[in-house]
């Protein structure tokens, strides 16, 4: 039994999403012809009270035609400073939208109004960028899966219409969020103008992502995703599991989220770790002891088939998941509790 | 019954080509951990010669990517003035390398080693790009079709090598050359620095592209295509596609081409066809005389089930492909030679 | 006795207009407070009755922000093959904007309104560029100093005005075109969206471009200009170069020309000269017979103090200039005169 | 007497610098043919030890072309949170080189090596942007002045050097630190790639930088300036006011320095002044105390003839330089003693 809490991303498809894979019709997306693409499109649109959605091969690229649309060469996004746009999409910002971004000090990974009101270069000060667009990621990957109160977002986006800025959100784990706070999804679709959703990590699909907007962006995003080379042709039997997902896994994701908590409540007690940030969704950071190394502690659980990983900087990072069961868990909790340095 | 020649694109899936990819094993391949993936891009490689592979949701990601790899912004590449990279991938050329396109005047989509030597900028005259690219397109998709002789490829190679360019080969239909010139791919994989293969178009597969390149260049592929958004997670299934593709469609492109050049036979008798583009692989380019336009006659065809396509300034289209049956291929030979104007 | 008639950008301050640029009130334009700059902007602008101008160091720079100003990254631009925006500007176009050029095989650098249209991609086909923007070069450099007819600049106007393209003409020589045609200045005013002018070529000035438009264009244009590292501190010394070649230089602008003119009578009828272009303005285009090679041309030439130079494929380029007196005039054509191959 | 603290690009040429300009031998800077141009590329070039020079119409341009040299699309560089680079060059780093900052909180603008260490992405983790170059700035502007010891910086050098990081010294006020510190300029050619300097701050010369590097790489760097337009004629006679400034403005600089000390001597005395930032150079940061606001202070100096400039964040800035003369020091010193709130 080989127990995998690196990230939500690894999971595979269950028969029965592997056989409502299988049985979707298909065409050439590239030309709008797929039905199963379009009705993924739709239902996830739908969901969110927006317009119209786009299927992308990824988050990443989802996030970066985002970014795109809002922006011109040479201006400014405001983030988080564990943002994931900034870290982790290989510095596309830069590469795909000439865009810089100015990143601010927030709460695990949660920026405030005041914050933003704070970061925007005068317009017409032409020296420094004009800032454009504000990204938020809810929950928050670096910030251990943290989740926005709905009023906090509310208040940005009005910092953003009164300063002339586009709001986006990076919705890689919206459906944690919307689970672990009960929010509709309908709120979150009143404040944005763009929002990407990822259905392969704790929903379980292969792949793919949905970015979601009014009809023009949307139609605007086809020419940047086709320039990204994001657009795929027979693409439904992939859009197939996304719909699956969404029928089957959102609510299952309370699970996910209880058994993060109870690691975390295991953690807690034992001498070799130093802290355990709070645990708010199925993303658990902590910061170990002296009396043992990041390298060690990995080393040791993967001896017992547990894999987690490190996030430098003397944090580790635990994820859990779809396939991620309760006999693993069990086993997880008992490993976790006995073990010494 | 439908019948679409509008493009090699729109073929979906066999019974056993998707018995093939539901029963693929898979893993995450952003950590390259999707044996099917590693298996498909170790298979094409191979085929060719080539160090190692990778792959790609979209032929154009494929393109875009290997330009990225052989330029620096600002400089600029040669190509047929018919070239994909330029028409058809949504400008992706500047905007994703900041590179310009100098087009030459070709046969068919096809240049010379001559007009090449005569494109390049003086590196010296620092007022015009920097010429550091070449690229060819085989078999040519808006040359209709026509496939290179290998001595005119080496040839071109020979003043890339002279005059330190690099050298891509857009190989969409790299499969329907191989076949109808009896050529080794081994010999295509000594004269490139990347080669670009497709899968969905006359292979069949639902979607994807490999790009093959030296270890070092892939290496350096993986960042770019994590940049563009390229990477995917569990994307086996259709990787499996491809393998099958690869094993079971290869051989049969030489039925898509007799039906081409026998449709071929049949325009150029009718007094409504004005000239027939020679054809050699699966793509049919051809000009209306004056008693019927573009409109009437794709309308008329559609009326009776069959769909072509213009490519205007007078010109239309016709693809056969995997989906194109006999039975499909006796109607359409009876409709045309049956057809008045 | 020296004789330069490489290019008209190599001439030098005459002793009243270094008197002129030495007596010019400054300050710190980056701030614009330099009373010169601004006078010398206004006066630009007011000539073409266009709202406002911008100082440049380079007609390169006036170019590139110009086709910044008007595009977005992706987009394609349409102009002549002998376009300087092109050929010249080192790949700016896709370095400084990720723009593509359409380029038109027109009459001696010049396009029509009708090639325009033909060239213009479907804005809903989003496989290809979305094309934006018309440049237009008077005189044209490549293109032998060619003027265009008012008429025909209007009949593009109306091509763009019909498929919102913005309209950029690259003046770098208007002043040869203006006294040419006798054409009124405000005339061009009205037709384009950007004018870009030099004062370093035909009028004398050492340095020196104004980039025309309205008031919200120059704004947004101040921004570009500090990106691209134009903002230049107390340059009214340069700018007033260039109002005293305004108010200097212009008329004296129709003996470069005769002299141009004067100089092809007598290639005309030499026994080494093949063909001469048609001379508008100060340029000459000419291509030499078999009897003699560029090189030999270009020595033969020098060892009598004379240089000219070539534009490669057996072109060869003569340009008049304010520092090519009567004197040296009388000289050349005696020399080209008795000059035997 | 109007006195301009806000900056020291303000300064106007002397009626020597002025002569000194107009008796300037010029050519075509474009082909390289200006004597003067290249008489100063030299000079500096010689000063600092290294091969080559090449003059551009600003510092921005000359940084901003370092970066591009260094780097590819998507890279990152490192610099402090107070980086010109990043705040005042418009956000051309992303704009030119599609290239994204990592902010390092130093101290007044300062980093450390270990600094930089920690702040190295590793290069096979290709999700983030891989890491190429190190800017410093010396003296630091918004860090107030501050200069570098040039051990510190050698350190920084061993870990560019260990992990294969290019390093630029953006040196807009570098012969401040030259005399403040008394460093020799040698020493930092032996530790820099690239190093730009300025003509137009504390030297006093109208305009110009001048970027410095090995033969190679200012040939590449010639290309790049083309491309953004620093490609000027006729411009030795701006070339000539740095060549005066460097023979005659170097050593005052200590007057400067004196200056901007003595005035934070006074204000540490007021009350209406929280703190002032240590003074090394000839700029001075200061805070204000709670009895008085920056439009408040600004105003009353501005209505005393006294201009100074606020930074944001309650902060202002005072900038001594060759335009500030002791007449005006007396002045300056008296009225901040005198002045209550």
């Amino acid at each position: 039994m080989e127990i995998n809490l690196v990230s939500d991303t690894i999971t595979k498809p269950s028969h029965e999403m592997l056989q409502y894979m299988f049985n979707a019709q298909v065409g050439d997306d590239v030309y709008k012809q797929d039905p199963t693409v379009i009705e993924l499109e739709a239902k996830v649109a739908k969901m969110f009270g927006m317009e119209a959605g786009l299927f992308f091969p990824s988050g990443t690229m989802a996030n970066q035609t985002a970014i795109k649309l809002h922006t011109q060469p040479g201006e400014q996004l405001i983030a988080d400073k564990y943002a994931h746009v900034y870290h982790y999409e290989g510095g596309g910002v830069s590469f795909n939208s000439g865009v810089s971004c100015c990143l601010l000090d927030g709460n695990r990974g949660m920026i405030t109004a005041q914050q933003v009101a704070g970061a925007i270069n005068d317009p017409e000060f032409y020296h420094s960028p004009l800032t454009s667009l504000v990204c938020v990621e809810n929950t928050t990957n670096k910030g251990g899966g943290a989740c926005y109160e709905l009023q906090d977002l509310q208040k940005i986006k009005q910092v953003c219409d009164a300063n002339n800025l586009k709001f986006h959100l990076d919705g890689a784990r919206i459906w944690n969020a919307l689970v672990a706070k009960k929010q509709d999804p309908k709120q979150f679709g009143k404040l944005f103008d763009t929002i990407s959703v990822c259905l392969s990590k704790g929903l379980g699909a292969p792949i793919g992502s949905v970015l979601l907007a009014d009809k023009a962006t949307i139609h605007r995003a086809l020419r940047i995703r086709k320039i990204l080379g994001g657009g795929m042709r027979q693409v439904g039997y992939l859009a197939a599991a996304g719909i699956y997902a969404l029928d089957h896994n959102m609510e299952r994701l309370t699970e996910d989220h209880r058994r993060a908590k109870e690691i975390a409540e295991v953690l807690k007690k034992v001498n070799w770790v130093a802290s355990v940030e709070p645990v708010e969704t199925n993303i658990l950071i902590f910061s170990l002891a002296n009396n043992v190394s990041d390298t060690v502690l990995i080393e040791t659980l993967k001896q017992k088939n547990i894999s987690i990983s490190s996030m430098g900087h003397g944090k580790l990072r635990i994820v859990t998941h779809l396939d991620y069961r309760e006999v693993m868990h069990t086993y997880v909790l008992e490993t976790l509790e006995k073990l010494i340095f």
